[in-house]
């Protein structure tokens, strides 16, 4: 019997690629191949600086920039993202490892290697159960005061390196700080702030110069965005020139193995696995958000569309393929995107193009990223993610609407004082209690007719007909145990200042659902109301809501009380 | 200057019993004599029960049965709850002490004491956050779940102690079970064999028996109410007559300190409340939960109102006071305070009553209680809970609304298989989930105007007319992090079908907010258009809605969009 050939179509679903190579021009080649050299130029300090800022050997930020980029590549539904090492990811992973739990593991790399696996499981579970539309669970502010947090947590941990300091270990000690202080390293200090100057400028003032010239715009993103790597060379230059290493006492990133990543299975250790777990599923969730995200600001410029489960299977893999080829955990990176995107991407051939540069740069460069300074790194990490931090954003947040720039500011502060996951934890519980809060009070109207009509509205705000022993309430939402008792409370007062009313009508038009605990506190009130001599009555309600509440002796209760079709029946009968 | 006299209103506010006892009289006082004798019969034999269920000794339970209960009844504004130990709050109360972390802090008597403490300072922090309404964000199916889960571990708890046998620690070893069988106490098995026989006959056979005799029905209540005590009367008896404790080893309940309860803050241990703060948590949570579903119970049977945050202070303040003299976290009692609504009280002053007699019997009798077989008052417990396991419950919700049935299930299979706290924490994530995926599809329609009218309505609903170039999209909930990115949806889905549109509307008559994640996504909506030529506007917003949105500059980018007052003047302007 032969194989059945794969459907075109379905293939094309799994590995979205397919559709764009269909139709793949020369046109398209240029493009990509242009964004891929340059994407690459980004992509080497880029792995190694995360790398270094996660506490982890360079080389796992630049595996984690080749075969991870090319999966997602052939996965991904966005044409422009670049994955590979994030900032973000790459603080997470320093804050997890960090943990006393986690440390007390011990060989931080395999506990990375696990957190990257771990989270790849996470995100193809969340595939698998179709749960891409979580990210709707957390509001933007709570995800922009995390960014900012997160983003001033790396400036903070990168300063000391700038003056070849580790992070002070001194508390409120004064003298101990005079101590640290003299640790500083010149060389290290002059090193860092030519970095930065160069970096600054290689920012919008270069751009400016080089607008006034009539180069070709996309040439000025290439050379502008060659900053990082010209800064990189330019220390290491330095560094090889004047000796810093020995005769200063720089410190070098060191030691890179040179050639190709070796797939290795020999990370997987079942016992560590639980202890990682929290952490793995805080950055398998902050990766995926982020990712779609950026996915979808380049796609909206381009009218293009991101599928957020596939994107959960694409990264879920790229995750899974970083942590077997001994790369730190990745996410789509904004910077890399956006420059990838500018400098003329059409396709996904372009990340292809960028792996295929990082792996030759791994087999054949590995000897020079030795000498590069970690002075010089710290500097393009804080460069990197100085616009994440947006204290600013804050402010226009509270003016607009006070509790999501509360939940904003909240979280903010919580990453700081309490640290990463526990800072957006606690974002994410402040709005979904307030979301909660708000659906728990339903939309509720006492009606009258409209006279000469059979129309019922609000009495607040038409002239209508009332009746004096008979209640009209609509409500306006489906019936579930969040907002079921705010609706006993209203009818409880209503009938509290008419006290002459012999009958209720709950106007049902907008209920689509009674779930089992609404349905014991509609029995709940018809007991009430009975035993005091009035009936409550039904109108307008849905077929489905009808069907199901047949299926218990709730209508039989309520006799006298009945169901009315239309509410101008019940108005006629009871009026 | 003379004291200002407190205001009587705000006494009453603080003291509900004040408003009570103003108008007290001979009637209310013969009611509440008597139901608070039967109730102290009641309370005697469970306050010992539910403290040896709790792992706790005797007294802890007669204790938290005397000031708590005097407190609540000043405090409480149900006439008719009966506060003390109860059976689901020691199940919890063993549960936590069982944790390893808590069992590593030693002396189970301080830890139960901290436990209860800190419940009250739970409440109390809710009552001044006026959380009293958390009680809706838990369904009744998950709350009846989690019940008859408990109801069964306890149950699972006591039945080796009906034949004098310590819980068996064999796991899957068979010959560990046969050696463990041979441990059975026939003398034990005899008694507890008697005390069930005993209690079901009190349960409704005698009743049914007393009702054919002429006796009065409160009279009747009374007499079945006695069976606890009258077992354990019955079963000291047979212990001492037949010296089963020296003679067959059977387990006593053993030495209870003689006196009124002194009061102490020894307890206090500052190291002690944080590993403890988590299931005192969840016990200050259920306890308040379960005591205002049952006040509510017997306040609606006579049409009295309970007020949930004095509940909260009420309940906190009890539990403060168990802590300090010397007893375990309380909650309303559900049988108790059945037993005290039927047996006829009026008032508090029946539970006053009550702990005063139940005050006087640990003064005078309490060297009684020493000889007291535990597998009596095992059976005294599983009788008591047996009414809390219903299975058949989960079917009727199952049969009514899948969702609720399934969050029953999995709360009650979670209780037993993860744990108490696990348990209930799985059912409102459950819950939780369920309805914010519900709240994050709002309703929308594509209306059309009837024609000859100004009325707009449902495509789908009604014959309207409709414009080829036009889309009028009605919007019925206020725009959140939640449901915004479902409306894109829904927007992308109806433009790819109908591409013929050059100008959305969205009909803003049911918005009554747009949060920070809204606003973004309505900007990226616009972009959107914009960028393929359409524009983008909004009708009938309410003035709150404009007023946020004025802060913004989001009118001036949807220009050449409009904000239109009625939908009428956007159809006849881009119709």
């Amino acid at each position: 019997m032969p194989d059945k050939q794969p459907d075109n179509s379905q293939l094309a679903d799994f590995f979205p690629i397919v559709n764009w190579l269909k139709n793949y021009t020369r046109r398209d080649f240029d493009g990509d191949i242009f964004a891929g050299i340059i994407t690459a130029i980004l992509l080497v300090p880029q792995g190694i600086a995360y790398a270094i800022l996660a506490g982890l050997p360079p080389q796992m930020g630049l595996y984690a920039s080749i075969l991870p980029t090319a999966i997602y590549a052939l996965l991904g539904t966005s044409r422009t993202l670049s994955v590979g090492p994030v900032s973000i990811a790459a603080i997470m992973i320093a804050s997890a490892l960090a943990t006393p739990e986690v440390s007390a593991l011990g060989n931080p790399v395999q506990s990375a290697l696990i957190l990257a696996a771990e989270s790849g499981l996470i995100m193809l579970m969340m595939a698998l159960l179709r749960m891409g539309n979580l990210v709707n669970f957390i509001s933007h502010p709570v995800l922009a005061g995390f960014t900012s947090g997160a983003a001033l947590l790396i400036i903070a941990s990168q300063i000391p390196q700038l003056a070849g300091l580790k992070p002070p270990s001194c508390g409120f000690d004064e003298a101990c700080y005079q101590h640290y202080l003299q640790g500083v390293n010149v060389a290290s200090l002059a090193l860092s702030m030519s970095a930065l100057s160069l970096l600054i400028f290689f920012g919008k003032p270069l751009s400016k110069l080089l607008k006034k010239t009539t180069l070709p715009l996309t040439l000025i993103t290439a050379i502008s965005k060659c900053g990082p790597l010209l800064t990189v060379f330019l220390a290491t230059f330095a560094t090889t020139f004047f000796d810093l290493d020995s005769g200063y006492k720089v410190a070098m990133v060191g030691e890179v193995p040179s050639g190709f990543p070796a797939i290795s299975l020999d990370f997987i250790d079942i016992t560590k696995w639980q202890p990682l777990l929290p952490s793995a599923t805080f950055i398998a969730l902050i990766a995926y958000i982020e990712s779609v995200a950026i996915a979808k600001v380049t796609a909206n410029l381009r009218g293009e569309k991101i599928i957020p489960n596939q994107e959960l299977i694409a990264l879920g893999v790229a995750n899974l393929v970083t942590a077997v080829s001994g790369g730190m955990a990745v996410a789509g990176g904004f910077s890399r995107t956006m420059v990838n995107f500018s400098a003329g991407a059409r396709t996904q051939m372009a990340m292809l193009i960028a792996a295929t540069i990082l792996g030759f740069s791994v087999i054949f460069f590995s000897a020079w990223f030795a000498n590069i300074p970690k002075a010089a790194l710290a500097a393009i990490i804080i460069v990197a993610v100085f616009r994440l931090v947006r204290v600013r954003h804050i402010f226009h947040t509270l003016n607009y609407d006070r509790g999501d720039g509360v939940a904003e500011l909240v979280t903010l502060l919580g990453v700081l004082a309490l640290g990463i996951e526990q800072g957006i934890t606690l974002g994410i519980i402040l709005t979904l209690t307030s979301q909660l809060r708000k659906t728990s009070q339903p939309h509720i109207a006492v009606v009258g007719r409209i006279p000469q009509t059979e129309h019922f509205r609000n009495i607040k705000r038409h002239s209508v007909e009332t009746w004096h022993h008979l209640l009209l309430v609509r409500i306006d939402e489906s019936l579930t145990f969040a907002n079921v008792s705010y609706v006993e409370d209203y009818l409880a007062d209503e009938l509290s200042r008419q006290p002459n009313i012999k009958h209720v009508v709950l106007i049902f038009t907008s209920v689509s659902d009674i779930d089992a605990t609404a349905l014991e506190a509609l029995e709940a009130i018809n007991h009430d109301l009975q035993a005091s001599g009035k009936t409550l009555n039904i109108s307008e309600a849905k077929g489905p809501v009808l069907d199901k509440l047949a299926k218990t002796d709730f209508l039989e209760q309520l006799k006298p009380g009945k169901v009315f079709f239309r509410t101008e029946d019940a108005a006629k009968e009871l009026g």
